[in-house]
Parts: structure tokens; C-alpha cells; sequence
């Protein structure tokens, strides 16, 4: 056996894909195409099939001889400067390219950075974009470029293109971290990937219809005000608040949680966290007390749509995931900067454009917060209270797509429960406006500048096993009982009515029923309810996709449409909005799996899907950056244990937690100044 | 002027009634009731009309002098032993009763421990009590008793009641601090409060409907299980987990807030937290960086319904504030337990039967929170990042209602976001269960115990000064734009729909329509966006209450038919089931206020008031404790200042915030170790 063999032997079959192994798939595709000139897109693990990788985790989970696994990396890539898309899967294990195929024309990858910054040279060279640029009178130092995936009218689809938003840094410091979405140009630029060159200069209405473009003035816009805020303190006038003091998690003995290369135990939980170009961070094969409960969690997609109709800005639509890749804009997390504590970090690789892999370090940190109290009770009789905190173990990452943050975590609680949480920050996409015009798409954010309305869609794919790999999909309402003389006879009686999902299918969610989304296992009863074992998908609830049915956002976006859905699993379908999201016409996504193959999921081995958003009408307080909105998903278990899962964790003390009395402490302050002035 | 007149004058006119103030007022109110013996109910300050009061905090934030405003107090009282109930206030500046009036017989004032633990002698003493617990072969020793605020079922309304459910300790430590709830006996007794003596003895069903109490053996429950859970950790048969590690909060310079009386500053913030009896804390006089925001916020009302329909549980169903108290049931927040860092705590003081002042020490616990990231931004041009964490001010109160905890918490973020925050934990009440029975509005969580499910349905009354006392509520909703080959021509366009509510009514939630709910001030235009400043209110989205239209429930909880309610400002409305809840008929609540008058309420001095709630259908998880339900209101600024107000954080860097890398710690615990050894 080689040494790189016996390296290899000891990765998991889910551990992320390495740098060796994604250069020796990117090898064997190059020997293929020996000659060619290749652009690579993606690279990284192709998990195994259920069946097999099933089998492997059971033997492991019950200590027996662990069956062989070939591991897999799949890639993505064109012919260099070609419409030419092609996706695959090398053995590298077996060192052989197992099988790839030619996308159809209408299929597009993702967007990179390298090709970006290539198209942003192309944009500054040509000399209409020059006229324009001449037209406004700035010097090309101060210009900075925001292209993006562009959108889909339903012309020329088949073309790949980006449309690029211009903008100028800050003239007051020309700096190159100065906000330049407090600056935006009146025009854009929609570039050709394929032949790279521009494709179409466009002037952006500035008012509340298109015919405001014809009498835009020569600037590009009216600033009246002097103050304009910088978010790079480095940049603003006005020095940073002094008055927020330290506050430091201390852990003396050290973190809660264990690492063992991409395994995590933590108080009851034992799960394997992954990591990927596109999905960037996932969890694998999780069990709680000794249970399974899920097989893999992850954010599947996401879909931004934007609300301003006019053209061109109405093709603004990005799938930041599908397009881009939650994994390939992982930030590279800093100590005492994105989290606090004692912190575990996990880095990954992605696929360069040559075949290198590049590495994504810290792309995830893992750290424990203290939640507040997970319980209480005071014993009125005795004065007795006992209080229990809320201790939590966080999986964290942030992705940059252009102007927007996204800060995913994967939250555990000593409950059971697994709460995914999303914040959505960074700086808002903006536009140019008139001195006086109003929008109803859009808000004034700044003198000159209006954010648009947009909503920000995401979607996580949540692939149960609930005590196995036979779940069903119920939900479950609250129904007034009728009046009744002798059932219900003071009007005061309710009970639950549960509706069992037997196709796949969208789901409809109901605040005013209480509705409650169950995954449940029917094979499987509590010993102490006498029902089925379960864990609750407690939704975000929010408004579903505003494009016009029949509009090119709705027909991409399949899985905007409802807050649940639930599919028999099948292997690789893992993206609601289908494979190849970049340009997509749709008819690839759950909507169309669902119509097309109603499969029973009653009892079987199901995946469940839950959509939620944004609607982020902007405020003047999310310029200029945005302070967090944040949601959260929960996954509860339902009757799944048998008595509180925190029963047993220690009850808080002071002598554990070492707190401190405010007067005590500027006591302790005074005594210090005292001393110190002895 | 007299010694005690000169220390009154250093009180606030909302500052908690003293000690001495409440002593004082009762003291008058025994003068005027000379010789007839009185049981004191309530005490607690009156505030100043809007009037009085508005113009005094205009004169102290301009530093004007400060015009005289007497301190009053509010008492109620009954006769003793009688059903006559008594309300009045106090001058305690002036030392008079400047009013009083004695209720109508339906009027029922809040239960409070004294007579409780009265009631409980008495059901012990009682002859036919004593025949049952001879059926059941149980010790006197081992029984503990429950008793609740009675519900109404429109008989003997001028009675006041008290129910006792009935258990006994775990038999296998008769501990006093055993978890009784897993023991339920199999009746209930009522007890007349005004006669103290047993009124009733009830038989609880035991299965699906009423037959099966006639079978029923003489055994309370028949348990087959070994395995009964405590909480209790001395009581427990295992001993709590050793795997969590310390996990500290450390302050080395301190708090960032500071504390005067009651006057709280933090970071852009100034109000003054209150205590009163009834609610617990309040909040008033609310700025954010310089401007006003609040003029009071508070939880106002709860009311816990029970789903079981059966005689004779029908009448399950609590006003926590309104029956009993916040203030009257608040925990003694103890150092290291309910919070972590550094801490402040504010106590207050409530009534006793006597008329003597009720010390509630450390009701109030303030500290502040990390909240993970609050915004981010990487450059991926110059690869700069930018990270500020999310600072909060939690001000928190406990309280214990019987079986039920709840935890309270303002909490203010530095972005100007005001968070209500409430956790529901402590016992789920339980009634016995046929060993084999299932019923559709319970759950059974332990052998032979029952949960029957129930709804939390909570109050918070947001009296807004956004930049004056003169605002609007208006909700916008999300509306696709129609399709329109000119303005809409890809089907993209969205805009928001603005309704301003005319008249004090309830309002509808929408979760399709996207619909956000402002406070806006329309008389002060954002000079950014060129809109009215505005607070938005983000509502927790839940289920109303579920009782029959036309049942006591019903009548009684009136602000738990809709989610919001806006009514024009009047002094002494606070109460949204009335002012009287215990044992009340309805038609005192807000639904009789906006039925009755209608007010204008566009550009007026509005309320609004926001009902949320817990639909609570038990899980085995949450016995025999209840890991914290845990939902959240926020008051967002929504165009109220003119950029992001986290834009001067200073940025989140490693030496601010000290975090250890999991490696570095787990090489320096192994130095120690090899340290130790040495």
C-alpha cells in the first residue's frame, strides 16, 4: 500500500474532499481532455449513496468492520472560453474518471472570481464604457466594479453573461475600503463570458419610471448632503464609542465539545459536520442520547430576488449558493472577531480555475455560548429553586457574495434541539436616484441613493431519521372542540388533528390553525405518551416569493413558492432549485420533481424542505451596513426521549459561574485607583 | 421640612413606592376603616397622569426646574373575612386618601399566599377531605396541595373560590422537594375564600369523558413504570452529567451601563425601569440617541386557558397579573445563577394582609449579553474585514406562578432594537390518567399522568413617544405590482401597501401579505428617506385563543381574540381583561374599550397593545421540567435615525475579546498537567 494510500485510508467517507484529492481528480480530467484548454468551476466530495454510506455509518455506530468505500470527488468545468460545460465523477481512490457528460446549452456554472475580475478589466477597457465614464468626469482610480450572476429575461439563453454595476469610492479619501455603494454610477455594463467582451451599456432610470433616464444630468447624482456614513472605521470622521467595556468568555477548563478530525461529540450529541464548494458547512449522520435523529442538515439554496421593475435592473435575481457557493465565499474566521471562547476552527478546500485546490481556512468555527436559562423552578413551599442554564454549541460560517454577509450557524442545544440560524448583513445593493424622487420598490438610504426592495430566500434541506430511516410527514392543528352538553359543555375544550403528507408535496403552513410540522417515525412508540417518536420543524414564518407566477424569478426559484415541502429521498437531490441555477430557465427543481413524481412518503425514506425569507424593505438604519436580521429555524424533539433531556445537567452556581456584583465591582475599582495612587 | 418629607423628595414620580410609602398609605387607610379589621390586597404607586408627568420629563431632559408632583399610592383591601372589596390612592407627599370606592360584588380581587396556604389547612381538615384520602391509604404527610385561582362558569359570581388539586410527594423520598406533579390524586376540592371552608369535593375523570370516573379504582394512579423522574438533583437517582465545563462571563472594567436610582444609561440608551405588584417591571420614558422613543412599555396580561373540556377542569384558566401578580410572585435572583457578568439588581416592594411593606429583593437583574455578530463586512478586493459584535442590555424578572415559571426580559441592542423576551419554564400541571387511556387535549408524560394542553397568551402594552407623544399605527404589506408590458414588464416588481388605522380597534396579522406593523410619527420626516420616522413593531406570530366565541374564557380574555389593538392614550388603562380579572365576567377589557369608543387615532397619543402566545401541547420532554419556550417581540427603529446607529462599535478584535484557540488550550492543559507531575 502507497503512503498516500494509507493516508487516505483514514479519511471518513464524509470528510470534506482534500487538496490531493481534488488535484487528482482535476489530473485525471485534464489527462482526458489532454490538450484542451479547461476552466474548472467546482470541485469537492460526491457523497456516497445512502444505501452504502447507511451501511457504513451502522457498522461504525455499532463498532463492527467498517466496509470499503471508494471516495469520490465530483468536478465541474468548460473547454476555456467555450460554452462548453461538463460535470463528472473521478474515483480517486481507484484513480478513475467514473463517469461525465456535457451539460445541454441551456445549462450554465457558477460565476468566479477570476473570471469576474477579468470581465471588470474588459468593462474599464472598452471605449463606450470610456465615454461614459468620460461623460461623468471621474478618473478611472475611483471607479470600482460589482459584477454579478445575471439574470434571465428569456433571450439569448444560451450566452453566458454578467452585468456589472459601477460605482465610485468615497472622493472625500479615495479609499479603497470606502463604501462605494454610497456612490453609484447612473450606468451598467452587461459583458459576454464566453467571447469576453462587452455585450451592452445601459443607463439606469433614476425616478419613478423609465422616462426620467432621457433627462438625466451629467452627474451622477445631486449630493446635498456632507455627511455621508462610513462603516470602515478606519475611514470615518467621527472616532469610535468608548463607552462599551470588554466582555470576555473565560473557560478555565477548557471547551465542552471534542474534534476528532470532522466528528463532534458534545453532552448527548454526536454528529460529523461537512463541508463543501456549494453548500459550504452541512452535518451528517446525527444521533442525541444515543438516537439517530437526522442523517444530513443543510441550507440548500438561496434566491434574492429584487423588487425594482424597470429595466435593466429587473433581471436582479442571484442564487447565491447555486451561482456562487456558499463554500467558495467562505470567510477565513479570525480569534476574537466572529466568536468568543475557546474556538475550534475547520478549514476545506475548493477548485481553482487551473485544478488546484485552493484552501478555504477557518471557513467554520465551532465554539459553545451560554443561551440565558434553559430552566427554573422555585418551590414556594420549601423556597427552594433550582435554575439550570442553557448551554449551546454553535457551528458557524460566513460567506461575502459582492455587497452582502451571510452568517449561517448550526446551533445545538443540551435540549435536543438543533436550531439553524441565519443573519443577513453586509452592505445593500444600491442604485442612483433622483434629488427628489421617491420609489415604491425602493428606500432612500443616502443623498443620491436608493436601496431597492428585495427578499432573500433560503431554503434547508433537512434529511430525517428519526429513529431510523422510516419517517412520515405530519402536521398537526389546534381545533376548537364543537359546544357540547356534555362533552364540551363550558366551550373551553381544543384538541390536536393531525394531516399525515402521503405524496410528495408542497405544505401549506397555518398561524391561525397553530399548526405544528412533525417529522415522525411510525414504527417507533414512546413508551411514555404511547405515540410515535418525533422531532417538531418549527418554520420561520414569512412572506413566500413576490414575482408574478409565470415570471422568470418564479419559474427559477421552485421552491420560493411554499414554506414546506416533502420528498422520498433520492440520491444527489439536494438542490431545490435544481443542479445548474446560474442563468437557469427552471423546470430542474422541487416543484417540478414533486409534479412529476407524486411519491408516496408515508413511512419511507422522506427529506423535508422548509423555505423561509426576508422581505427586507431597507431602513435608513441598514446603510451603511446592515446590523443583523436575524431568523431561526428550530428542530425539536417530539416525544423522542423520555423524560427532559436536561434533567441532568448540574444546576447553576455561583462557585461554576463567577459572576460579579456591580457594586462590587466598582468597589473593586475604586479600591484599585486608591491603591494605585498610593 | 421634616426628615422623612427631605428623603422623599430625592424620589423620582416613577420610581416604585417605598416601603414607607406603602406603610403610610395603609396606615390611612386603617385610620379611615378605625376598628374593622382589613386584609390588604395590593399596594403599589399610582403614577402621575400623562400630563403631570409628561411635563416634568420635559423639564428634566431640558435641565429645567422641575415642577412639584405629589407621590401617590394605589391600595386595595377587603374587609376581612367579608366579600367587600375596597380600591383607593393614596397622597403619601400630602398624607390623605384622596379617593376610595368600594367594588361591585362581582369584582373579586388576586389571590395572594396567606389565604392560599389558609385554604389548604382547611381542605386538610375538612371530614369529607379526610374520607378521601382514607380511600386512597395515603400519609397526611406526604400531600401536597395546589391551590388556584378559580374560573368562572357564570354560577355563584359573587362567591370568591379557590381550587385545590391534590398530590402527594415521590413515595419513594417524601422529599418536600420532590416533584409532586408526577403524583396527581384523583379529586380536587373547592374552597369558598369568604366562609374559608370546603365547599365541593370533585371526582377527576380519569379517561376520554366523565363515565370513567365511576370505574375507577381506589388507587390513584396505577404506575408501572420504576423510572419516575425528578428535577431535583439531590433527589435525583443519577447524578447530573459531568461534561459541561465552566463557561464565564468576565468584565475586567466593568458594566457599560450605569444605574442611578432608576435612571439606566447604556449606549445611546436612557429610561428609568418601575416595579409595581401587578405587572412586575416596567419601562418608561425611553430614549435612543437623544430622541424619544417610549413613554412606557410593559407586559400588561396573561391568561393561561386550558384545553381539557371536562367537569371539573373546564374552569382551568389563569390571569397571572391580574390574579396574582408579577411583582407579588418575583423571584429572588440570585448572583451566579440567573445571570452571568456583571450584575445590577433592583428590588422593590409589594403589600402584605396586614398593611406592612413586603420586602422583593433582587426582582430585577440587569447585565449585559453578547449576542454573537451584530454586522460584518469583507472587502474581497482588498481583502479587508470589518466585524462588530452585537452588545445587549438585558433587564430580567422571574416569576413563580404556582407550577409555572416565566422569565421576563426587556432587552436593548445597541442598534436601538428593543426586545421583549419571554420564557416559559418551571411544571407542566397535571392531572391523573387511566393507566391505558389516551385522550385528544392531553398528553400523557409520565405513568398515569396527564398534561392537558393549554395556551400562554401574553399582553405587552407599547405606549410609544416616537419623537413626541403624537403617532400613527399603520401596517404595509409586500404586494406584487399587476403585470404591465411598460412598468412591470418581467413580472419582478414589488411595492408596500401603506393602511393607516383610523380608529382604536384590533388589527389583523398577515404572515402572506408580509405585513409589517410601524409606529410612525407623522409630524417629523426622516431627512434620508424623506418618510416619517417610525419604530416598527415585529410581532411573535401565533395562534389566538381557542375557547368558544361566547364561553367564559371568551368573555373574560378579551385581548386574546386579535394580535394587535391600537386605542388613544387615557390615564389608569392598563389592563387589557380589565382591571379586576379574578373570577371577572368580561366586558371591562379592550375589546369593550375599542367596541365602545372608537377613538381617532391617526396623529393622536396612541397605545398599541400586541397579544402572543404559547400554544403549549405537552411533549414528554417537557416533564418533569419545561426547557424554557422561548419567543421574542422586537421594536425595531425603522427610519428613525439617519444611518445604521452600530456604525461607531468599534470593531470585535482579539484584544478586546481574549478567545483561546481549542488547540492552544487543550497544549496548555497538557503543560499543566506535565507541570503538575513534575
Amino acid at each position: 500500500m502507497s503512503a498516500i494510500a494509507a493516508k487516505e485510508s483514514y479519511l471518513h467517507p464524509l470528510d470534506p474532499a482534500t487538496a490531493e484529492e481534488i488535484e487528482k481528480a482535476t489530473a485525471l480530467i485534464k489527462q482526458l481532455f489532454f490538450g484542451i484548454p479547461l476552466h474548472f468551476k467546482a470541485a469537492g466530495l460526491d457523497e456516497p449513496p445512502k444505501r452504502d454510506l447507511s451501511a457504513y455509518l451502522d457498522a461504525e455506530h455499532e463498532g463492527r468492520p467498517l466496509p470499503p468505500l471508494p471516495r469520490r470527488v465530483f468536478v465541474m468545468w468548460y473547454i476555456h472560453r467555450t460554452p462548453r460545460l461538463f460535470e463528472g465523477v473521478v474515483d480517486v481512490t481507484n484513480n478513475k474518471v467514473e463517469q461525465y457528460q456535457e451539460l445541454p446549452r441551456d445549462f450554465h456554472g457558477p460565476v468566479d472570481r477570476a473570471e469576474m475580475n477579468e470581465a471588470a478589466e474588459v468593462v474599464m477597457k472598452d471605449p463606450n464604457v470610456r465615454k461614459e465614464i468620460q461623460r461623468l468626469k471621474i478618473d478611472d482610480t475611483t471607479i470600482v466594479l460589482d459584477p454579478w450572476d445575471f439574470g434571465v429575461d428569456g433571450t439569448e439563453t444560451q450566452e453566458r453573461h454578467t452585468q456589472v454595476f459601477m460605482y465610485i469610492r468615497n472622493p472625500e479619501n479615495n479609499d479603497p475600503d470606502s463604501c462605494h455603494y454610497s456612490f453609484p454610477l447612473d450606468f451598467m455594463v452587461i459583458v459576454d463570458l464566453v467571447a469576453m467582451k462587452v455585450k451592452k451599456i445601459l443607463r439606469l432610470p433614476l425616478g419613478v419610471d423609465q422616462k426620467t433616464t432621457e433627462v438625466f444630468s451629467d452627474v451622477p447624482h445631486r449630493r446635498t448632503n456632507l455627511f455621508e456614513p462610513e462603516y470602515t472605521h478606519r475611514l470615518q470622521k467621527n472616532p469610535p464609542r468608548t463607552t462599551m467595556k470588554p466582555y470576555q468568555v473565560i473557560q478555565p477548563e477548557g471547551a465542552s465539545f471534542t474534534v476528532k478530525g470532522h466528528l463532534i461529540e458534545w453532552e448527548k450529541f454526536r454528529f460529523r459536520v461537512g463541508f463543501n464548494w456549494r453548500e459550504g458547512m452541512t452535518i451528517h449522520d446525527v444521533s442525541f442520547m444515543g438516537r439517530k435523529a437526522f442523517y444530513r442538515l443543510s441550507l440548500s439554496e438561496m434566491f434574492v430576488p429584487y423588487g425594482d421593475p424597470r429595466n435593466p435592473i429587473y433581471r436582479k435575481g442571484a442564487f447565491d449558493l447555486g451561482n456562487v457557493g456558499a463554500g467558495v465565499t467562505a470567510n477565513n474566521l479570525a480569534l476574537g472577531c466572529d466568536c468568543l471562547g475557546v474556538i475550534k476552527y475547520l478549514g476545506g478546500h475548493v477548485v481553482g480555475n487551473d485544478g488546484a485546490a485552493v484552501e478555504k481556512p477557518n471557513a467554520i468555527c465551532i465554539h459553545e455560548v451560554d443561551q440565558g436559562i434553559q430552566w427554573k423552578h422555585t418551590n414556594h413551599r420549601t423556597k427552594n429553586a433550582t435554575v439550570v442554564r442553557k448551554r449551546q454549541l454553535v457551528l458557524q460560517q460566513i460567506i461575502t457574495v459582492a455587497n452582502y454577509e451571510y452568517i449561517f450557524a448550526w446551533i445545538f442545544d443540551q435540549s435536543g434541539e438543533i436550531t439553524f440560524e441565519t443573519r443577513a448583513t453586509g452592505i445593500l445593493s444600491t442604485q442612483p436616484i433622483d434629488a427628489d424622487a421617491k420609489v415604491p420598490w425602493g428606500t432612500r438610504v443616502g443623498d443620491g441613493v436608493m436601496a431597492p426592495y428585495h427578499q432573500h430566500i433560503f431554503n434547508v434541506r433537512i434529511d430525517p431519521a428519526v429513529g431510523g430511516p422510516n419517517n412520515s410527514f405530519v402536521y398537526s392543528d389546534s381545533v376548537r372542540m364543537d359546544w357540547d352538553e356534555e362533552l364540551n359543555p363550558l366551550g373551553t375544550g381544543y384538541v390536536t388533528k393531525e394531516t399525515t403528507i402521503h405524496r410528495a408535496s408542497s405544505v401549506q403552513d397555518s398561524v391561525a390553525d397553530g399548526r405544528v410540522f412533525k417529522i415522525v417515525n411510525p414504527n417507533i412508540e414512546n413508551p411514555v405518551s404511547k405515540t410515535p417518536i418525533g422531532y417538531k420543524v418549527v418554520p420561520i414564518r414569512s412572506q413566500m416569493l413576490l414575482a408574478q407566477p409565470g415570471s422568470w424569478h418564479w419559474r427559477r426559484s421552485e421552491f420560493c413558492e411554499a414554506p414546506m415541502w416533502v420528498t422520498r429521498y433520492q440520491d444527489r437531490q439536494l438542490f431545490p432549485a435544481g443542479d445548474y441555477t446560474n442563468q437557469s430557465l427552471g423546470g430542474t427543481g422541487i416543484k417540478s420533481w414533486t409534479t412529476h413524481n407524486p411519491d408516496p412518503v408515508v413511512n419511507e425514506d422522506i427529506v423535508v424542505w422548509h423555505t423561509f425569507g426576508f422581505n427586507h424593505i431597507p431602513r435608513v438604519e441598514d446603510f451603511p451596513i446592515m446590523p443583523a436580521e436575524i431568523a431561526q429555524m428550530h428542530l425539536k424533539p417530539y416525544n423522542f426521549c423520555n423524560y427532559n433531556p436536561t434533567n441532568d445537567v448540574p444546576p447553576s452556581n455561583q462557585e461554576f459561574n463567577k459572576s460579579v456584583l456591580y457594586e462590587d465591582h466598582q468597589a473593586a475599582s475604586a479600591d484599585l485607583c486608591c491603591r494605585n495612587k498610593l
